[in-house]
């Protein structure tokens, strides 16, 4: 998928906003939602969406629906900080398939890093299990301020 | 360098925000500062900070700061693809040591990617003649709205 496309609204994550397939979440209000990445590169590994735009990636995305976006993105990685503790945290938004993109809907990582923990590859990480994703989760928004 | 500590003031972008050693400039005002990474993973890697805050990382950045960097990186992510016409493009932001942060004063990475280039290693990458960023640099702006 290039840059420059139609949206498909058959993609995971527009069927995870329409309640056809499950999501672990750790937070949402009536414009975004975080929840837990199903393909963890790292545990605790969140992601965050808009529930109203069909942008596909940065180039389309309308402004104020990244700024609810990226204001997400800041108080969930201060709670994953608090919850986890990592030694560091990787953020990254990926735009077309040669960006790293696998879901052509606009989507933010949050990933915990640790010092002595290889990172999984994006889109080659091992299922999770959705227990151990759900006790994350509540950790996670248990530190939300 | 973990996720919290004290910011340096003699970090390599307080160094340019002050004037001590040069960038190549793509755009800015009053609040932000867009440049070309010297060290660039791909042809227009574009670097954008506050100019303002003294915060190293999400964690510490103001939702206000962060709002206006993230309105600036969408704005030069679209001069980036209609002036380079990548075939994706890779954000991304570094937190800690441990997730990929080497200068600790937040800054958010615009990689353009080619999907029949390599990525050249964070950190690792050749240093770029000054020429051909002014002369990249200059394209990007030519594309801003």
């Amino acid at each position: 998928m290039s840059l420059h496309g139609a949206y498909d609204p058959d993609n995971i994550f527009a069927k995870i906003l329409r309640g056809d397939i499950p999501a672990v979440k750790v937070w949402e209000d009536e414009h975004v939602l975080a929840f837990m990445d199903v393909f963890p590169q790292s545990e605790g590994h969140v992601l965050v969406i808009s529930k109203t735009s069909t942008a596909r990636n940065v180039l389309e995305i309308e402004p104020d629906v990244l700024a609810r976006i990226t204001e997400a993105v800041r108080r969930l990685s201060k709670a994953v900080d608090k919850a986890l503790k990592p030694d560091g945290i990787t953020i990254s938004q990926f735009n077309g398939e040669a960006g790293g993109q696998t879901i052509f809907h606009l989507h933010v990582h949050i990933v915990p890093r640790w010092a002595d923990r290889a990172l999984k590859g994006h889109g080659h990480a091992p299922m999770a299990e959705a227990d151990a994703l759900r006790g994350l989760a509540d950790r996670i928004a248990a530190e939300l301020d």
